[in-house]
């Protein structure tokens, strides 16, 4: 599993100001709608499914061992997240908001298996106090 | 432009935690590899561009107008980002980093048009300090 | 609008059987699984829509006159003709009963706007007499 | 693998007209860019990809055997076919002729791995003669 990034999370707010910046000194705006967005993101997860698309599952499980292979996968789980976050910020879409509420979705949708499994998600824990 | 998301913004750490617990207690391990979220990813960005598909770009950029339009998006941004950060955390990739690695690359990739234009973006801008 | 192929069109049939005999002589078949290859399907549809995707609807529907594009998309079209009859070797689809039942589904979802448009959507019409 | 579709193989240039008549019927010719045809190809591949994403690539090989799946994968399947022809429709490729000279060009990258596979990949190995 990933280690925790140190003592500098990503804060997405700073990042989508940032690009924000990044495409108006490029006059990128015109081309930076939702719709345009969306679809580079799409893109970028087809080029991170490509990595492991003739792996078995168990292969894929192993391949960032690979530092080369690993360095692929940081490269396009990046472009995905730079894309995803400047949807929302185009389409006024809170993403804490939107993982906190889906994950309160996905808790009702998907009780845990076991009896004993009441889980530990609540959009409180996914949020710094 | 999306406003700030509140006092609280979401820390990919936790989060990432959170949803290993929750396929944990749902026996998910097994299905979790690599290669099979990487194409539920992928799926979940369609379901995000499927959204704008038909709309023009103009029309793709007033469509959060309509408020169960941007819920709809909402519900697809985290989608995305739910499987995104399930795949950094099993393939051992720090997002933070990749991201930055990422916006320095892109700075270098596309310089400013602008001869003023030298930018915001440093990897320093990107974190909380 | 494309204009008809020459005297000899396409058979679906002699093509999966050219491809089946391809990864054959590449020993390719354990990795040519449905799940595979409707993984590498849409990653070839996403290579096709990247050709798009920051171009205005406008500036797509002309693209094509550049040579060099023409080549390029026609490359993608090709990629994913070949994985997507690949896929239905494999689960036992037969492409052509498969378009003409879904041609009678679309003409029933979507009746034709105008109250003479009865349309020439018959799966006869799709068919070698 | 799928048994030869009858006396009645598909006729994409007749797919094609049927194809632009239902748009024209339906006044959905504004629509029908390739930029938007080629992202609501991807979504398509997508769907079909989501039916696999979380079997093994085993489970996949043997999901058409439940007859509600396998007509599942081949909605799917028509889906993509019916979006793919009328990209190449709208941008002006041969898609009998894109296939040969793909097919040409993987037989050059991928040469066959026994010193006898020659194959049998030949443009016109894929034509009605």
């Amino acid at each position: 599993m990933a280690e925790r990034p140190g003592p500098e999370p990503l804060d997405l707010a700073i990042l989508q100001a940032t690009l924000r910046q990044f495409a108006a000194d490029r006059q990128w705006q015109p081309f930076h709608t939702p719709k345009n967005l969306s679809t580079a993101l799409m893109v970028e997860a087809a080029e991170l499914a490509e990595i492991f698309q003739w792996m078995t599952p168990e292969q894929s499980a192993r391949a960032h061992a690979d530092l080369a292979t690993r360095e692929r996968i940081a490269h396009e789980i990046a472009d995905v997240l730079l894309y995803l976050v400047q949807v929302a910020d185009h389409t006024g879409v809170d993403i804490a908001q939107a993982v906190r509420d889906k994950l309160v979705l996905n808790a009702r949708k998907y009780p845990a298996a076991s009896p004993l499994g009441t889980g530990p998600v609540s959009g409180a824990a996914l949020v710094d106090e």
